[in-house]
C-alpha cells in the first residue's frame, strides 16, 4: 500500500489546476505586460485570475500581488512593513515563537539590523494568546506577524482577535496562511490582516507560484526590482499558467471546503484515537484547535527520522515536521515551544491528510506506526532504560 | 495571418518542456526536501536538473542556484557581490547603460544606500568597450555587471573579453545572459564570469522558474529567507516541475542551436534587409553582433505605439522595445544610450523570432511593416514638417 500523508509538505496537483497550467501556458502565451493582442489576452486572464483569487479571499483584486511562493510573501510583507516602521523611527516587532522559518529567518536578520524582534510564547496547546500579543504592542511596534495554522502540528491561532487588536492599536499586521488558505476558511477581513501570505502548492496548485494580499494603504516595497509588474512592486513577468492553476485550485479547494473538512476531521480524529493508544506518546498540539488534515505526535524512546525511515518502507510518506527543516539535527523550535523536551521532540511525527485520504489507510498508518514504534523501541537503550526504571517517563 | 513576433518578450513553451512540467508534476510530487521515497525520488529529479543545467552552461551542479525568473536572479547575484564587496569597504559598481532594469533598478537602490554606480556608455553600435569597463575598474570597484545581449536591440557584448578583465582585476563580474542563453552558445568558463542569470521563459521553458550560476568561492546572501532550500541560499519550496520544464527547454534549445542559427540568421537579415528599404528608417544595433532573431529599428516620424498597434490588427505581434517597461512614455534608454534623439526613439519597432518563423511570415510582416508607418506618416504632423523642410530629418 502506497499511503502519501505529507500534504502539509506539498500536496498532489489537483487536476483542474493542472488542466489551467497546460491550458493557460497553451492558449495565453503572451507577456502581460505587451500591448499586442497576445499580450493583451494574457493580461485579461491574469486579470480574472486575481479577480478570482481576491474574492475567494474576500479581498480587492488591486490588493493581491502575486509572487513564486509562501516564503517569498512572508519576506516581502515583513521586511516592507518593518522598513516602513523603521522610517518612523520604530524598530519593533511581535511574532511568536511557532512561526515558520520564511518568517523567523527573515525576524533574524532584521534582529541583525537593530530591529527588537518579541517572540511570543504558546501554551502547550500550541496556541498564541491574544492577550499577550497586546500586552507587547507598544508604541515603537512595527508589525505584529501570526501565522494562521502552524505548519507542524496544525494549530489553529486567533488571528481574528489579534488582529482586532492590531488595528484597534493601529499596528500593520501580518499573518503566514500558508497551511491555512484551501484548508479552513480565510477572509482577510474577519482576519484584520494588512498583509497574508498564501502559497498555491499548499493546496493542490504547483509550487513556484503563490500570493500576498496587502491591505489598500499598507505599505510595500519590492524584494525583487525591475520592470513594473505586480503594480510596480514584484519585477519579473508574471507566471501566468501557473496563477491561473493556482485560482483554479483555490476555488475547487474552497467550494469543496465543507465537505473537505466534514470527512478529513472524521479522518484526523479516527487516527488521533488510534494512535493515542499507543503507550507513551501524545498528541501534539490542541486536539480540537488544528487543521482538519494535521496529525502530529511524539512518541517516547525513538527517533522520528528512523520512524519516518521505517514508515516509508511500508509504502507511508510522513515527515517528522516541516520539510524545510529536515535534514537539520536541531530538534523543532514549535515542539520546544509546547514545552516537548529535546528527546520527546526528536520522536515525532507529522501524518497530514487529505481528501483523498480513505478510512482503510487511516487504519494501515495506525497500524503501521503502532509496529514501527513498538519495533524500536524494542532496539531503543532509552526505551530500555525507561522500563527498567533507570530513567523516568515524560509522556 | 498571425504572426507571432516577440519571442524576446516570452516565448511559447516547447512541447517538450510542457510534457516534462506535466509528468514531473504527477510522477515527482513529493517535496525534494522530505525524508520519505516520494521526496527522495523528487530530490534525484532534482539533482538530474540541476546536472543537465549545469552541463549545458558548462558549469558545475553545485554553481547552480533555481530562483524564480531572471529578475530574481539579477537581483541576487547583484545583491550579494555589491554587499560582500561594502563589507570590505568596497562600494563602486561598474555596468552599462543599456542593462535591463532587473540590473539598473537594483543599482538604482544601491546608489541611494551609498554606492558609487558607472554606467558604461555604449556606442552607436550598441557595444560596450571592454577597454571602457577596464579603465573604470578600481580598488574599490566590487562588481562588474555586464549583460551577455540586450533585450532591445539585441546586441551581443564583449562579455568574454570583460570576463578576463574582471578575472586579472580580481573583481566580481555579473552577466545578465536572460536573453542569450538558448539563443547563443554561452559556457561560463569562456565567459569567465561570477555570476550568470538566466530565465527559462525566454527559450521555451513556463515563466516564474529561473536559474543563477554562481562560481564556487564567489560570494551569496539570500534574497528570499526561510528553509535551506538551494543550499541555504533560496528559501521556498523548490519548483521542481518547472525546473525540470527548464531543463528540457534548454537542452532542446541547445542542441538544436546550430540550425536555429543558421535557420533564423537568414530570416533576420532577409527581415532587415526589406525594412531597410523603407525611407528614413534604421536598424538599431549592430548589423551582425547582434541575436540572429532580433530586429530592431526606428521609423522617423511615426509613434511605435501606433505602430504596434495597426500591426497587431494585421496580426502581427510585435513590441516597441522591453515588454518590462510597456505602458511607461519615457523613450527607451537602450535607444538613448545608442545615440537616438526622443523623438526617433519614441518610433522604434523591435521584431524577435523563433525558429518557427517562417520566410513568408518575414515578408508578411515587410509588408505590413511598410504600409503601416506610410499610413502613420500620412497622418503624422511631424512627418509633414519634415517633407514640407520645416523641420531637418535625422535618420
Amino acid at each position: 500500500m502506497f499511503v502519501y500523508a505529507d500534504n502539509a509538505a506539498t500536496t498532489k496537483v489537483r487536476p483542474a489546476a493542472l488542466r489551467a497550467f497546460t491550458e493557460v501556458a497553451e492558449t495565453y502565451f503572451g507577456n502581460p505586460s505587451s500591448l499586442h493582442t497576445a499580450g493583451q489576452r494574457a493580461q485579461e486572464e491574469l486579470t480574472r485570475c486575481r479577480e478570482k483569487i481576491a474574492r475567494l479571499l474576500g479581498a480587492e483584486p488591486r490588493e493581491i500581488y502575486f509572487t513564486s511562493g509562501g516564503s517569498e510573501s512572508d519576506n516581502q510583507a515583513i521586511l516592507s512593513a518593518a522598513y516602513a516602521g523603521a522610517r518612523k523611527g520604530k524598530k519593533k516587532i511581535v511574532s511568536t515563537a511557532i512561526e515558520h522559518h520564511a518568517v523567523l529567518h527573515t525576524l533574524e536578520k532584521l534582529k541583525k539590523e537593530g530591529f527588537e524582534v518579541i517572540l511570543l510564547p504558546v501554551g502547550t496547546d500550541g496556541i498564541v494568546k491574544a492577550e499577550d500579543a497586546a500586552r507587547e504592542i507598544d508604541e515603537n511596534t512595527c508589525l505584529v506577524s501570526v501565522m494562521l495554522a502552524n505548519n507542524e502540528i496544525g494549530t489553529i491561532q486567533p488571528v481574528a482577535e489579534i488582529g482586532a487588536v492590531c488595528r484597534e492599536k493601529k499596528v500593520p499586521f501580518h499573518t503566514d496562511a500558508v497551511q491555512a488558505v484551501g484548508h479552513i476558511p480565510v477572509d482577510v477581513k474577519t482576519l484584520g490582516c494588512d498583509y497574508l501570505a498564501l502559497s498555491g502548492h499548499k493546496f493542490g496548485a504547483p509550487r513556484g507560484v503563490g500570493a500576498l494580499y496587502v491591505r489598500k494603504g499598507a505599505p510595500l516595497s519590492s524584494l525583487i526590482e525591475g520592470g513594473a509588474q505586480e503594480r510596480g512592486k514584484r519585477a519579473g513577468t508574471e507566471n501566468l499558467p501557473a496563477i491561473a492553476a493556482m485560482a483554479a485550485a483555490l476555488e475547487e479547494a474552497v467550494n469543496n471546503l465543507p465537505a473537505y473538512t466534514r470527512k478529513v476531521t472524521v479522518l484526523r480524529d479516527r487516527l488521533i484515537e488510534k494512535l493515542s493508544a499507543i503507550p507513551h506518546c501524545a498528541l501534539n498540539g490542541d486536539p480540537k484547535k488544528r487543521l482538519c488534515n494535521n496529525v502530529s505526535f511524539c512518541f517516547e524512546g525513538i527517533e522520528g527520522e528512523s520512524l519516518l525511515l521505517l514508515l516509508d518502507e511500508e509504502g507511508i510518506c510522513a515527515s517528522s515536521g516541516s520539510a524545510c527543516t529536515s535534514g537539520s539535527l536541531d530538534p523543532s523550535h514549535v515542539l520546544l515551544a509546547i514545552g516537548r523536551v529535546h528527546d520527546v521532540a526528536h520522536g515525532s511525527l507529522r501524518l497530514t491528510l487529505s481528501e483523498e485520504t480513505t478510512e482503510e489507510e487511516v487504519d494501515y498508518i495506525a497500524e503501521k506506526v503502532g509496529y514501527v514504534v513498538s519495533y524500536l523501541r524494542n532496539m531503543s537503550p532509552v526505551w530500555r532504560d525507561l522500563t527498567e526504571g533507570k530513567r523516568k517517563y515524560i509522556l
